[in-house]
């Protein structure tokens, strides 16, 4: 392993408005740099970041083109030598396919691009995962720049190297491990998410405060409202903390080989549940993870492995966040059978992230059914 | 980078008969095993390199199906809770497609693959680059053995980690670079082997003895002979000095960045040219690497890089190899434009591997079109 563990935040080189957090993985560490109406300063840190740029393929959400095309703009006007194209990907999962795949591989190649070029990926988490992995695939793997559009890619999707698309029988069956050499938000690409999306957002959000921050989780009780409200200061400092969180445990099992990594799934494995039973977009994803987060709680209290009081503050923060805490519709029975399916399962024995207290989680083998469902029939 | 230049070979620890090369890639390393008629020893050297196999994806080539029955029903034979799935590839170049890959993905899926599932790919070049990209891709990678049973396989592509399928504009776009576990040389396999092709594979053979090796070179002058007969011994000390070379060579340049890797290419730039444009086909691949280096080797003294005693010695040496040396329907004017998208191609200016003596090339930039012409005319 040539990584270190540590990951230090300071402020932007380029710009003292703007927080910095470093991916800290050796040669592949990268910045991930949080700003507000910035677009002006994206050239520079793509200059910084790549200074040998000559050739970018911009991939982009066909619902942010004029956000991309704007991008494009600044990025052509770095010197007369850079050249920029740019390419749509229609929105939604179902683009997090082979044919996409391969019709972005066929028009990198058709626009020229080499080894030298590099992919920009501007969009939700669909965009970042399927141009993510067209750059790792492309001349056996190009550089790429991740520029998420929607809060849970900003907190999440954006950063930490996984990309990858779906076979019709899993998701993220097909990928690699991929690092970016720059992450770049604007929190002003949000104006436009719609209010559900962005709240959904807020869930990974809590949940740093949960596995990783307590002092964060403390923060967020506080300013939920503005975080609401989507102010921007708050914002980009609620992102800040969740990358921080996100890339300390990425530096610590950037593979996902020693487990580490996992405590990212806190609630997931209800979620993915809740998700595959009610129908795809039924929920969206962070309301999913919101109600199994409170699923998992309550499954470690049952366990006698926190206090109760830890479901309490939890409940209340992701109200306030605007997030759903039960989903009533809840099918137990369909649930199990996906969730002995989940990657975390061994010789058949279901395993979660389970919480001790606030800012600390760790991986529970060997859960009896009986935990599981009384857990799902408390949030129901 | 983790990796170390050196090379080492011994005696195999499993059976004192069959030679081992190692490449040293830190903790990527892998053993080379090379073994005549030893099917029984298999199951034994891929416990050694996978010592949880619990299973394992056999891919093959559908021209070696009984002998990849053969070794499925071997490593069954391991322990009861060996798991061994085969899937079938058509042979040929055209299976280096997404189609293809999408097919093989799908079928691991369904027959349970995971992250602990192993794919073994059995065949020649193609089953080893689309097989070994799929396993670089699966569930963002998974560990993988290849399975050469061509000589050009053994010696070249299943050595090095680089993975791939084509695109409709383009060889090897879409890829990986991902090592194997162990590679599996058995020599017994080439007895069904076409004279054709396996005489094309002697021309990656002489090609280490001029980048790398000039020892190796003459013992190859000595032994032309037995080898064209496929003498087992001398088989194996050739296949074995040959993969020494390359994983020397991969040792120092594992993803290209250093540009030693480019060595391997002596011959390749004409080779490819003489390939497009006869049409895909109409010479073996390495038949038109023997042409290849011939033109390359009289650039080289054009140029007065190298004495024209190399160009003697590498003549004799082809043809008592029974590979051409020459191509009456060499096109220049369609495969000067062909060189000029060669990856080696930077700024407009072509670049060569030519030699400086036995054992020693150099990567040779800003050559001149009209020696690049005359080098052409000289092999017609």
């Amino acid at each position: 392993m040539d990584s270190t563990a540590s990951t230090s935040s300071q402020s932007g080189e380029i710009s003292d408005k703007h927080p910095t957090v470093t991916v800290d993985l050796g040669q592949r560490s990268y910045p991930i740099e949080i700003t507000t109406a910035a677009t002006e300063a994206f050239p520079a840190s793509v200059s910084k970041a790549l200074p040998d740029l000559t050739h970018a393929v911009l991939i982009h959400d066909e619902a942010v083109e004029s956000y991309a095309a704007e991008l494009q703009q600044k990025l052509s006007d770095i010197r007369p030598s850079v050249r920029v194209d740019r390419v749509d990907v229609p929105s939604g999962e179902p683009s997090k396919s082979f044919q996409q795949l391969q019709r972005l591989l066929d028009a990198m190649l058709a626009c020229g691009a080499d080894r030298r070029s590099v992919v920009i990926a501007v969009g939700g988490g669909v965009v970042g995962d399927l141009a993510g992995f067209a750059a790792a695939s492309f001349a056996r793997g190009i550089r790429f720049v991740q520029v998420p559009t929607t809060l849970l890619a900003m907190v999440d999707s954006s950063v930490g190297g996984k990309t990858g698309i779906n076979l019709a029988g899993g998701k993220n069956m097909v990928g690699a491990f991929w690092q970016p050499h720059l992450v770049w938000i604007d929190t002003q690409v949000m104006n436009t998410l719609p209010e559900r999306s962005f709240l959904s957002g807020l869930a990974e959000v809590v949940k740093y405060g949960v596995i990783d921050d307590a002092e964060f989780f403390c923060d967020l009780e506080r300013d939920a409202s503005a975080l609401v409200q989507r102010q921007d200061a708050v914002l980009r400092q609620a992102i800040e903390r969740s990358c921080q969180s996100k890339a300390r445990v990425v530096n610590e099992d950037e593979r996902e080989t020693s487990g580490r990594r996992a405590i990212l799934n806190y609630g997931h494995t209800f979620a993915h549940a809740i998700e595959a039973t009610a129908g795809y977009g039924t929920l969206l994803h962070g309301e999913a993870v919101s109600i199994g987060m409170q699923m998992a709680a309550s499954l470690a209290i049952d366990l006698g492995l926190c206090e109760a009081d830890l479901l309490t503050r939890q409940t209340k923060l992701l109200l306030d966040c605007g997030l759903p805490v039960r989903f009533p519709d809840a099918d137990v029975q369909a649930m199990l059978p996906v969730m002995m399916r989940d990657k975390k399962v061994e010789h058949g024995k279901l395993r979660f992230i389970l919480p001790r207290k606030l800012g600390q989680v760790d991986l529970v083998g060997d859960v009896d059914q009986a935990n599981v469902v009384k857990a799902i029939h408390a949030h129901r």
